[in-house]
């Protein structure tokens, strides 16, 4: 069998030979994706997102494990910053500490910023199409940052779960600014420790600010340390789902994600234009040099590039 | 006086109305940049970040309370998430609640993603050579996340303060290998916490990983509530400051920033123009029903739209 039918097979090693050679833009990845598109749009997706120290890569755990439980497959990404100091260990660590990863029923993929060479959008959502192929039902999207990269890619899911913790200091005014409107449903982790109420009312107040809401998602207390709450913290990620169903709200949304999508991919495509046909002449290091001495301005210099494209 | 004459004379009216139209990503401010590059470059750039949480916005005041108190003209740009339902309320807060902005050295201004119309890199840059022009002798550049879009702003800085805080949990791990590598002094925030000792030691093996250096990024215990160490940390980014100028690494560090300015120019400029070209023929919503349908796929509308552009 070829590396498309073993896909389409469930084959677990064909899934991450495929989801490598995404991470490193392989065309063929991408002739066997744009081939096996009109198989993808069954598994459902799920992006997780919260502030650092909130304890999400032990929560998308146990929520795997319950799924397991239920008897349904399940995709993880995590979304890591990789660094040239550590070259991925951390990664390694974390695949190594879960005993998930031996599951068959699971596949945990981490990828990072500088693995992905045709960009970490394109690499994330090729390898949920990927796990969407070999069969995954639900698919997790996991960042680390809650930066704006990272809400792009969380907000492309079907689902977002955002995850709080309490005692976050006047930055979770900032956090709730920058995600509150993209999360569907949101759970306080650690909330055994004091401040967790606090931070539920803080969410809810929020939520209230936004007036009537057709679905106004839930705030829960979790705790994934103790294994608190994980089960009603599935049942309400399954009742937005259902919700979204039963409205016909999930292809609007489905619509819109894709819509991003492509803007992303023609976006991260552009800029590998732009920096192939600028290293291949040295442009870039002439006119920073033309600026820092002042004899040119950045605003110019934009152009100049600009129009090497067009 | 028109704008341009009143800026160069450090009217904070003009600074503030011409950062404003820079947000707008009005033609006449990027003319008045263009035409006074020549007069930037003497301003220094502090780019400061670290986790939600970490009280980065209390040191930035303590330092520039303190770089006030030493004689200096500051500026601040403090990029925070904006969203619909806030509006930049907490922005606002933030301005109200900070003494300094009457005083008459120090200019503070928030940025938020939504409100720069041309992209947020451009946006930052633009209000920078404002408040270079303008007078500054210290411009702050505080970001709220640590994501990809916001290192990225952070690093064209010419220091970078990475603010830590105790007690991060795992994801000190993630971040540390996202952020270590452009940090050039860490100040561990909070240190009156336990687990204080625990992150510095933490810091320090992560740079002793990386072998000798002809510059170790000091790694100080501070307490921004507290008001201590605010002065041995100023200390320390100005030891910073003069290593750079003295080793000539200065003029190599801008521009390598100078260089990403650009790139992030033309990235910002090229999804103008995709996003303005997709929507005045519905093109977008064309596309994505189609691949919703699975009559089409992403890489496909993708290579369409490209070349449109071309």
């Amino acid at each position: 069998m070829n590396l498309e039918e073993r896909l389409r097979n469930g084959d677990k090693r064909a899934c991450a030979r495929l989801i490598t050679m995404v991470e490193n833009n392989e065309k063929e990845a991408f002739d066997i994706l744009k081939k096996l598109h009109k198989h993808t749009g069954n598994a459902y997706i799920i992006g997780i997102t919260g502030p650092p120290g909130s304890g999400k890569s032990t929560l998308t755990d146990r929520l795997t494990k319950e799924l397991v439980k239920r008897g349904k497959k399940v995709g993880v990404i995590a979304i890591d910053p990789t660094s040239p100091f550590t070259g991925g260990a951390i990664l390694g660590d974390r695949i190594r500490m879960s005993d998930l990863a031996l599951d068959s029923n699971v596949f945990i993929r981490s990828m990072g910023t500088r693995g992905s060479l045709g960009g970490l959008s394109k690499a994330t959502q090729g390898a949920v199409k990927v796990l969407d192929i070999y069969g995954a039902d639900i698919i997790f999207i996991e960042t680390v940052g809650v930066g704006q990269s990272e809400v792009d890619i969380v907000k492309m899911a079907d689902t977002v779960l955002m995850v709080m913790v309490p005692n976050l200091g006047d930055d979770i005014q900032a956090i709730k600014a920058g995600i509150m409107e993209i999360a569907d449903v949101f759970a306080i982790n650690k909330s055994d420790l004091d401040g967790a109420d606090k931070t539920q009312l803080e969410i809810e107040m929020n939520l209230d600010l936004n007036g009537k809401m057709d679905y106004r998602p839930p705030v829960l207390k979790v705790s994934a340390g103790k294994n608190k709450g994980i089960d009603e913290l599935l049942d309400k990620l399954i009742e937005h789902k259902d919700y979204l169903e039963s409205t016909g709200e999930l292809e609007k949304r489905r619509n819109r994600n894709t819509k991003l999508e492509i803007v992303k991919l023609v976006e991260e495509e552009l800029m590998e234009m732009i920096l192939s046909k600028t290293r291949e002449e040295d442009i870039l290091d002439e006119l920073s040099s033309q600026i820092v001495s002042r004899n040119l301005d950045p605003y110019t210099a934009k152009d100049k590039i600009i129009n090497l494209i067009k």
